[in-house]
């Protein structure tokens, strides 16, 4: 394992450590929990908490801060958080405007957000969910139940988030959060695997000119495999799968969301986002904003993901909203 | 050669087309030339230039914007651009203000901008440059004489940008740039190599359990190879050859950049700048701010460099001031 770390027991703490150190600023860590929240916590607004298996950086931690999350629970390495874990992020932001999570469709994931929310509301915290499950590649898989969320959940943390700090009611950031989840549809692939420190090893294996169509972010098998092809193969083959389970008519805006897996270089990103573009150029589907960069990692993968967002007057406002966070910037 | 890629010879078109693309709001390309401006470019002010070789995205084309750079001059994946291409990109920018080029110690890129700076003068352009050489691994090295230049060049881009914001002269923000570049030191190392395109394959090789101290961003050889360490050890190697080149005294200021190669994750990158920040409290040095992240890559080398910059009050206020660039945004 070819990696700069020091005991693979300890480092989801002391990359908790690391990531408070550099942004102070922004955010805190719960001295009793692996729980990042805003410097200022406790506003007088709706507050939103994601999180999930540590591994996707700089999500979910990466985006505490104004105009987006309140607070990010960093379970294991690609393992749910407890819920006691996000019931400590639930109580470290909640006030009486309510909480809402942000949990994207993995079982674990699921499970454990909903036992913390009823453990919060039996302590009188109001709260509520939205399960994001934006990755069109498979029904099922290996930890999920229907389609699984991947990156599309940044535009989820983005738009309600903004929702929030206009000082929305949590039914109304809700409302928005769910609007953004069916409008999001995303797929990825890989064309290596990634090591979770504490296993020591890839989690699986891909041929020198082998990669997976649909990977998941934790290494779950996709639709297929198949030798490595062009980048305007790829893409308009992943295209091809998100366009086809969205309802784009000539005209329609959308928002991209071109997502690096941790080791596929700016470089091929941008080779990628050419061909997005070229592709919804000729379908006369205009591009309303980009965002490129990691953003939903899988540690040190190579892949990538593509997420389209459909957009209307009101997501295209919320989309442009301020956000001040370690990971995304704004004026 | 695992790459999401089309033609290698168009990777570098291809790439930037793509940048475009995604950034219609910041920057444009030139038409005769891979040169990166400002969408509202001309302005009245000095204008910053820089460039060098493709293969270190963002650098440099992704801090071109508001508070960084004017026009960013990509060569050739590794390779200097030519004169021509930068005499291009000053032209673009020029104003009578001036335009100061930011260069990066490489003996092909010194030399060519140099050409480049005479071309302009020539046509009565007001141009001045300077030279980045902040790494403290090796003096002399596979195409440099003196100390190459790596990632503390972001922080030439960011204060001498946010100088010449202030509407200083082309002297005051030379000034600035060469009080950086006295202040600024740096070192990295490797685990990978990475893969040209158009070369096909690896430009070195390490072995499984093998580590490169003090590498270049090309490949260039470090000081020496060495079996893998733990991150505290590697980043106590190197932060020991970077403060015995910088006077630094109980009670100093610096700001940190955790600089990331393209293939080493940011859960990498925290638990390195954790070591980082906990060496400098033992030392009494104070972090006024920390920047982590993919700033200077090696197109998908995994690895990373540390630089610290000494600060005094005129560097933290062009540190603190606005940026809205690409890839370096802060309010």
């Amino acid at each position: 394992m070819k990696k700069v770390i020091n005991d693979p027991e300890y480092v989801v703490e002391e990359m908790l450590e690391g990531m408070t150190y550099a942004y102070p600023q922004y955010v805190k860590k719960l001295d009793n929990a692996n729980v990042i929240v805003r410097k200022d916590s406790k506003l007088d607004k709706v507050a939103l908490v994601s999180g999930g298996g540590s591994g996707h950086e700089p999500s979910h931690g990466g985006f505490v801060g104004y105009g987006m999350l309140d607070g990010a629970v960093a379970g294991a390495v690609f393992t749910s958080p407890t819920p006691d874990q996000v019931y400590e992020a639930i109580k470290a932001v909640a006030n009486d405007a309510g909480v809402l999570l942000v949990v994207k469709n993995y079982t674990g994931d699921v499970m454990n957000f909903d036992m913390a929310k009823e453990m919060a509301e039996m302590e009188g915290i109001k709260v509520d969910s939205v399960i994001v499950d934006d990755d069109v590649a498979v029904e099922n898989s290996t930890w999920t139940i229907g389609r699984r969320g991947i990156a599309g959940t940044i535009f989820v943390h983005k738009l309600a988030g903004a929702k929030a700090e206009t000082g929305a009611t949590l039914e109304e950031v809700k409302a928005v959060a769910e609007k953004v989840i069916n409008n999001v549809r995303s797929m990825g692939m890989a064309l290596t695997p990634c090591t979770v420190p504490a296993a020591g090893k890839p989690n699986f294996t891909l041929d020198e000119n082998e990669m997976e169509i649909g990977m998941g972010i934790h290494g779950e098998p996709g639709t297929h495999r198949e030798e490595l092809k062009t980048a305007d193969e790829i893409v308009t083959h992943l295209m091809d799968k998100i366009l086809a389970d969205m309802n784009l008519a000539k005209g329609d805006e959308v928002a991209i969301l071109v997502n690096g897996l941790g080791g596929t270089p700016l470089m091929e990103q941008f080779i990628i986002n050419r061909k997005v573009n070229k592709i919804l150029e000729e379908k006369k589907i205009n591009i309303y904003k980009t965002i490129l960069g990691e953003y939903m990692t899988s540690i040190e993968m190579a892949g990538f993901s593509i997420s389209l967002l459909k957009l209307d007057d009101e997501l295209k406002v919320l989309l442009d909203a301020k956000a001040d966070t370690p990971a995304f910037k704004q004026f």
